[in-house]
């Protein structure tokens, strides 16, 4: 493998992804040049993430782009919409059901733009940190997406035509912890040396960029610390006000 | 079919697709509002176009949206790089390879935002004025291409999974264009009552909005009008010039 595209959201996941893709990267390409760090500013609230993002690529030595698409346009999640987030949900509807933050097609179009990115750079790889473990309830994190996006990735491109007539392999779409659980995930990234202080995974911190801790996202990625037996760097908005009023 | 998402460029072909979609629609739906044209605004050069959409659109009493996205970000093609658009290529340049107007995984991209949006509307039918006949260097445009995204449409979106455990029918991506040459295009839009003057094709359009003439698509557009005996109404910068110079 020569290069790789990465889509890096500034989420815990996608860090650990990015650093898979610069192990798989390093062995054969030509070191930081090789691995391309890839975020999409879609209008989301928690904007935050993409300055996580590129603290993040900066951190493994990647390249790190920004494309913009206004998904506000499109609406429909409360990712994008002015719709509430939801709080303090239990686990029983954390894991049933597709949640108000699903945002329609967003897996399907950033993996296009990153399509179109990689073919630019001449990189038949692409990275995305997508589960089917923790977040069962989004159609496109399923593996029957991904290698269907597969096929359809190489029907849609100049380069995935014309590998396909070289008789050369095509694009491929990598996830790596697509059946790792979020223990499991935050075990792979220490062992790759993640620095999680830089990801963010709250739908809806504050204005300081602190975690809400009580949104899905926050709520899943707090037990994961928990059950991997790893110190949750994550600042969370309570746990800053507690300390303020403790150190006052 | 109570409503349709349609991807209009503001060229002729879109604009026929959705005549063909207002006729679908049409007999069983509630009018205007079941006719959603979505333009995409990604940093093309002939921006020109958007504003043909939107004229487009509204002749066929369509709602009208612009969803921006930034492609200019990811390079690669002419229509959004600084790279020149190539001009006066013969026959047999037209119909052989992929042009440099070719911008990489764009239908891909177009089609995932024109799903999202209409999962959001509720819509369950997608158009597109792609044509595999006069295009044959785009792979984007082929038959195949559009079949895989249709499956891949439904495994990425919460409406696809939905309907496929509900055995309803899932997103059907129209593609009434795909295997007419462009006369008969033309001759199609003209018995759906396609306003052609509306509409633009040119890759490289002057500050006043009048076709260069010599562009690929603009040599494909007036082919296909002299062949279908068609008058064309686009108004070329060189004739404009000779009007010009013989009023003067």
């Amino acid at each position: 493998m020569k290069s790789a595209v990465v889509l890096v959201s500034g989420g815990l996941d996608s860090a650990v992804a990015l650093a898979v893709a610069r192990r798989d990267v390093g062995a054969h390409g030509d070191g930081a040049r090789a691995l391309h760090a890839l975020s999409i500013d879609y209008g989301q609230r928690h904007r935050v993430e993409l300055e996580a993002a590129r603290r993040v690529a900066t951190s493994m030595g990647a390249t790190h782009r920004v494309i913009s698409i206004d998904l506000r346009a499109v609406g429909g999640s409360a990712l994008t919409a002015a719709i509430d987030v939801p709080k303090d949900r239990d686990a029983d509807e954390l894991s049933h059901g597709i949640p108000i933050t699903y945002v329609p097609a967003r897996n399907l179009t950033f993996l296009s733009i990153a399509l179109g990115y990689a073919e630019v750079l001449g990189s038949r790889d692409l990275y995305i940190g997508v589960n089917a473990v923790d977040y069962s309830g989004y159609p496109d994190c399923r593996p029957e997406f991904i290698e269907s996006f597969r096929q359809t990735a190489n029907l849609a491109t100049k380069a995935g035509v014309e590998d396909h007539d070289a008789h050369a392999r095509g694009f491929a779409i990598h996830t790596p912890l697509m059946m790792l659980s979020k223990p499991e995930i935050i075990r792979l990234g220490v062992s790759l040396g993640v620095d999680f202080s830089l990801t963010t995974s709250c739908y809806d911190p504050d204005s300081a960029g602190r975690a809400c801790g009580r949104c899905d996202s926050c709520q899943i990625r707090r037990r994961g610390f928990g059950d991997a037996d790893v110190p949750d760097p994550t600042r969370y908005a309570a746990e800053a006000g507690r300390h303020e009023r403790g150190g006052s």
